[in-house]
């Protein structure tokens, strides 16, 4: 058995998720991957921090934070910013789930950079600094053989990293394509179904899939800046999102949405990349897909990618239902992963 | 770096397709896994065997017996039958693909059983071992730290059983659905474009995917395989393949083809399998599915599982254009995570 402690960085739906899988799957660890586990330390950005070297009260940290209270009273040593908590911690591995800022990935870099020269492993759902600082930290992992894992910061748990990593070795992607987005790709099935543009944005806001700014989903950034994280790790090539080729569906109108369908086809926000020569062409744009495409089928929050390699066929997968579990998940394996 | 000695049992398409790809991929093996490699013995059933504890000239092995020769002629050391071969080549690695033997899974049992009893990682893309054999198999492995992959035996090369292994640890699949017999989709999709049933199976045999007697195919006999194994690895239940419910497409005439077009339905061998309280409900049975399933777009030779697990939402893997490259590609996999 080995024993890790553990810190989290991050304390929302997602840390919170990740709190009750691990308590929910403690056996297992133990048994299948003779892994054990205390939670060292937890900061928020609005409930405070805890630390206690000999672990924290995990349910008790989740019913505080969830019924608006602070983490304070459970401390046991003092900290005064991230990086004295991170040290306070004398964590092993360190979860990341801090607001992801998608242009520059701080101050979440910061922090990664500062957990892995702790040595601890990180594992994050954050896109940031993926698409910003995906070599500096990967080496800075690699060089203290530590793990900088981040399987959630695309299809949320889908295992597309992992699967390059262990099941398909030697496997050279030439291409992909898929939908990335969900929110987006919830608005054109709302508009399906007779919404305007507008009723399907509030109808995402209600259901707390998009932000009050919607911009970021319908004008393709978030989708860009996935594009660019796949290309960065799988394809090993450092993309920026505005390398991306990039149109949202603010030009896909009801008239269009009827057309496609009785045409039979859908409007889908594909996300694409593709290697030529020495360079990749990289888009996000609207396209009318047919029922002989896999992504014809691919509703409301489903995502999809396929890819195209030197050797398999085209291998397409596909996530139903992502949510905060789904996230969570992703971050547990990256866990069970970076410590095997 | 590792040096690893690799014996090959069956040397048709599929271990012709892997010697080829081992050669292509040397450097990549070397460079990104640590691995060389030399081929110390190649079995065939009609071309000879040979052995070289120093190597052979695989490229020159391949060229024999694609020109109908006898591999003899690169033997250094003389064999007798199958045991004395494993036990002459001195490898640590053995790709099993010899015949599949749906009743029995023998003689390809003893062949592993005795590599392994010979200290060598076992990898094949035969069912029989793995419905007939898995637990006294994985578990002999498992007992001399070695390991009995199977990856090409579901899905070619599409990365299943894997991806519970690495990429999804700790979840447990609770049920599965897929198209699983590319031979019957590809008949089905034949009969969609207009042949009656004795049209479409001419066709697969003709283009060589399905057998002189195709009841195999048709009775629906390699479906309830492939769900036998997938239950017996990723449930943890071992089952047979008689324990599967199961129908063939026997009964699915060019009326009910039509009429199900006509609804914007198609008609597909659907393969599944549910946990129910301590007992397993596996089919094989034509069911009708519309353009809200995944499974609508899998076209000719395309196959696709959807997995239910307690960690993610729907998870599905679609392959493309399977081919003995893929299986292939499949054992390379199993042998750098073998010996990773």
């Amino acid at each position: 058995m080995s024993h890790h402690k553990l810190a989290f960085l991050g304390f929302g739906n997602v840390g919170r998720a990740l709190a009750e899988l691990l308590l929910r799957k403690r056996d297992e660890l133990g048994s299948r991957h003779g892994i054990t586990f205390s939670v060292t330390g937890i900061a928020t950005g609005s409930h405070g921090a805890a630390v206690d070297p000999d672990g924290l009260d995990l349910t008790a940290a989740v019913r505080a934070v969830e019924s608006g209270g602070s983490l304070e009273q459970f401390s046991k040593a003092p900290t005064t910013d991230t990086m004295s908590f991170l040290r306070a911690t004398g964590a092993d591995v360190m979860f990341e789930n801090t607001p992801v800022n998608y242009q520059t990935g701080q101050p979440a870099i910061d922090y990664i950079r500062a957990a892995l020269n702790l040595g601890m492993h990180v594992c994050t759902a954050n896109k940031g600094p993926v698409v910003h600082a995906y070599d500096e930290l990967s080496n800075l992992a690699a060089s203290q053989r530590l793990h900088f894992f981040h399987e959630s910061t695309v299809m949320d748990g889908a295992p597309i990293f992992s699967l390059f990593r262990h099941a398909i070795p030697v496997a050279q992607l030439k291409a992909f394509r898929g939908v990335l987005n969900s929110t987006t790709n919830l608005m054109l099935t709302r508009m399906e179904g007779g919404e305007s543009f507008d009723e399907a944005v509030r109808y995402c806001q209600q259901v707390g899939i998009a932000e009050t700014d919607p911009s970021g989903d319908v004008d393709g950034w978030d989708a860009a800046i996935k594009v660019a994280a796949l290309v960065t790790v799988l394809m090993d090539v450092p993309l920026k999102p505005q390398d991306v080729q990039r149109e949202g569906i603010r030009g896909i109108t009801p008239e269009k949405i009827a057309a496609a369908l009785a045409d039979g086809k859908r409007w889908k926000l594909v996300c694409s990349a593709r290697r030529e020569e020495d360079r990749i062409v990289a888009r996000v744009q609207p396209e009318l897909v047919g029922p002989d495409s896999p992504m014809f089928s691919v509703d409301g929050t489903t995502s999809i990618v396929e890819f195209e390699t030197d050797v398999l066929g085209d291998l397409s997968i596909v996530e139903a239902n992502p949510g905060p579990h789904t996230t969570a998940y992703g971050l547990l394996a990256d866990f069970i992963n970076a410590v095997s």
